[in-house]
């Protein structure tokens, strides 16, 4: 097998030389024919379909006092990036256009560029992650083939503008704090166990279908140092994974880039925990949330929550850009 | 004067054409010096200071069923666009990257490019629109001067992610379904006596302070013809930037381009209402809202509800993209 | 077979819509399995082996009074593009940087997006067209295979760095002034006897190994009307293809878009002179030269010329922009 | 004087901390009026003035085999950028469009962003530098004061696309040779004598007008090693500068990112001598050449060759990108 190209460009740390030199054979957890997805086979909102009126009703009854929380980050040139991947914001012109009419107004837009569905704070929808089939086939949520050219300029199905906002119960999963540490350490994974054990310190109740589920790792303290923060991070592991698809929840989300445990439990996987939560079992993640904020918020004993994150309905991405708000 | 450049590059109707022979002189509706903001010569927020704990308290009681509407359209490389601006996502690779490891994970993410805070559905926040004073000198809300390459990559002050969200009582003033038409007619005036008796319809309270104001003008319709749709517009004159500074506002949105109306009211102006209420008053806009859905909430006669917008923090943007979220 | 997306985006005349009803089967000439190339299997380089030392040398010869002709088109935001190409150039800052030091140096760079091998004066390379086999595979230029997410961030084999500078003897093959018209029409075939008549009135040698062969259609007239320019156009057929074969040319241009005749002359095919040239034979393209240095050429009797085109070694890209530069 | 914000975001080394400190006012050697150029005020060619047809014609007669090298670099994802700069490839789709018709035909192109005429080899033209004045205003090559607004799409006055071709003598300088080292050092200055002492040696003759002068320093060695190329270099300084201006030389190209010796002479300048060459003498460069083909042009003793360089007429840019070629 050869050598993906981005390691020479990217330093994601030794687990990922250790992957590729594995044969593609063996044990994931999942049937070799894992489609359609239990919301039947037309599907492209996955786990979003928990987002019903009933909950969002409920959600709204947790807020008390209105304080809010913002827990996305500023998007900005120098954030960890992933492999190859680009931003970059500038202001055309300063002004862009004018003076115009008595009033001599005059404007700025600004020019984006990159991948904006997959930097910074950054959510992961049904087209982001896929599995190549022992038939050669890229399949993503819900058994979607992967055809090339006809989805150039957007994915015609699984598209992020498909979903719709997630306003539910959000939850606070404060590992850190449970673990009396400031982060959890690379690789350190996180068990129903270690779930359980936050819950019940918080005394709020258990998960509930439909609930987003927020985690603390403490690792958000790197972000500033891009080389040690992508090179892996603390997370749920298999353990964890089943428990949350068994809870049905609405969406995982994190102070690090993919919120699973990395380097993963298995060797011979590669961001399998990805690939079951999101290509299997249709429930998306929003990653590179911001640490401060949670720290307030476990220091303000808000372990229970309004959760707000809408995605920019760009046509045909993977995902989306985007502040998550938390109200108590 | 000269011939601003993009109007050789695109055609904004011929009102532009007469608004660029015009001196710069006369009467514009502000003071001189019109800054610092009411909020104080350190604010960076503007009208989305009326968004208080309290106010999200009282906002989120609206809510009797939890029937959500999506009023953001999604983003397509055909959407209309003003001037020179450009809109274009892709997806290279297909995939980006993989298969990797036992699971053969595959992935793609998107490439986005163009002015994203003011393309499609677009906020218009603190550092968009400014003024050239007399003395030659760009000011934007709260007075901040344009400093030419201390900005060239963000502005350092006045950016969107200085923000957070706004979440309050949002109210559909339905001019449309008042007059009863699918459209109001470009230049078409919206004004004060409108929005009261668009509010004695629909059975609700006045406006209040911190509401976000939406209006249904019906002109959404021509989306799909982006000459005719970019050439003017109905919405608010003089007055109602008058009414609606008064009553205090969190934000205005509408399904038209500008929430303006265009051509304005004073031939020698030059959106000079955007000046007004952004500017001077702080009071920020979203464009472009999709129609569809205000009919349906028309029809469902939801005309108060809960207003759910997100600025996607960019840091240093003019504006943003995202969907905006009613609840009722 | 799926209408292919792009219909949808943009205006290339019927042609298209009949051609993407056919079922994908029939008449293609060249041989099934149409690789290596007569340069050998590790080629990279195709026409542009016959720019030799020694060619480079005789063609340097033919200068007399070192008078230059600019033949390429200036980049501009609205000049016409295929499909859903962008290109889109503005200057940030204004300035972007400074002032610094007691000479208070300010400074700008341009900010630059797009398909920037395939839009303006495009020179198509080793990896812009190739042939899905029956087995499904695409292979571009000496067989090679598109391997998906190996190439994202370019392409490792067929890359447009590759090649080096086209510096050779030009022939001027002005069809529209052997026909006495200002422009030849769209789907106007030119023929082996056009180029031979072309080159008998011009009284220069007929054309030799290495030679580039620049076609004056006069279609280049249209350029500022983008849906006319786009709508098809005149250019070589099968016969003139198979004519150029032989002569073993290093490269053709023309002012139109595709060099080849559009709508070809199989009605069953696309683009199908484009693959035998340039994915079966390894011949390239310069597309979208400027008609009227053309036409002073014609005037001034510059039939025969020293030829220069520099592609931007752009690693991995498929084509180039630049300037075409004659000396006579 | 404010920090510039760069600095923060990238390493130019100590002297840049330097610079920012000193007050505006000194020593630069240049009269306050340094505007119009010698070419008249119309003028936007500046250096390129002096490729006449007879400069042409001289330079073809030197070539004695047609032994072609390349000079510029291949464009790539992680080539050393100043600054905030951005360059990035990739391929959409892959295929991008296809398959059509009975040929089955399918294409690609590529996807570029960046500040395209500043990054990776480089050629900086009448718009990139400028010298803002004791009243405030930037003023560029020709006196031409920055509009900002008037030139956000491309600059009116003084875009690469004015220039034509540099088809000349050039002339290698080859310093790192004449010193005997594998490269000079940070800030070690390149003098007239150095300058004649390498064309003694090489047994050419003199610098003539319109030559294209290319230094070989070595420093081009560190290209891989981003944060040492960009801290420093060796270059011309002052005495060498105005050496060049009286030759009337029609470029300076070097294996270095400014050509410049930085630190500069004068600890209070910053970039002056590129005030001097570029704003005020309109002579210009071509920055981060390859050092290996120099090496062996050396060693081929080729020290006087015919010197190609095009650039691509982006309208309104301040740069190129573009290989350089020279033939002997």
């Amino acid at each position: 097998m050869k050598k993906p190209f981005y390691v020479a460009n990217f330093v994601l740390g030794a687990f990922l030389s250790a992957i590729v030199a594995l044969p593609a054979s063996a044990g994931v957890f999942w049937p070799e024919k894992w489609w359609p997805s239990k919301w039947g086979p037309d599907d492209e909102k996955g786990s979003f379909n928990t987002i019903t009126p009933k909950k969002i009703m409920s959600s709204l009854k947790i807020v008390k006092t209105g304080k809010l929380y913002r827990l996305g980050r500023p998007y900005t040139n120098d954030m960890p990036k992933f492999g190859n991947r680009t931003y970059s914001l500038h202001i055309p012109g300063l002004p862009v256009g004018g003076p115009l009419g008595d009033n001599q107004i005059v404007w700025n837009d600004e020019f984006i560029v990159g991948e904006l569905g997959q930097v910074g704070t950054q959510f992961d929808g049904p087209a982001h992650v896929g599995i190549r089939g022992k038939d050669g086939v890229d399949r993503y949520y819900n058994g979607r083939e992967l055809n090339s050219s006809e989805n150039t300029y957007g994915f015609k199905k699984n598209g992020v503008e498909k979903l719709g906002p997630c306003i539910t119960r959000g939850v606070l999963i404060d590992v850190a704090g449970l673990k009396g540490v400031d982060s959890l350490k690379k690789g350190e994974v996180v068990t129903p166990e270690d779930i359980e054990a936050c819950i019940k310190k918080a005394g709020i109740a258990p998960i509930q279908e439909g609930d987003a589920v927020i985690f603390h790792t403490g690792w958000g303290k790197y972000w500033k140092e891009p080389a040690t923060y992508n090179a892996g991070c603390p997370g749920i592991g298999l353990a964890a994974a089943k428990y949350l698809i068994q809870k049905n929840v609405s969406m995982l989300a994190a102070d690090t880039w993919p919120v699973d445990v990395i380097p993963g439990e298995d060797p011979k996987g590669a961001f399998d925990i990805h690939n079951l939560m999101q290509t299997v079992h249709g429930i998306w993640y929003l990653e590179n949330l911001d640490d401060v904020p949670m720290k307030q918020m476990a220091k303000d004993k808000v372990y229970e929550f309004l959760w707000i994150f809408v995605p920019v309905p760009f046509a045909g991405a993977t995902g989306s850009p985007g502040d998550a708000i938390a109200i108590k």
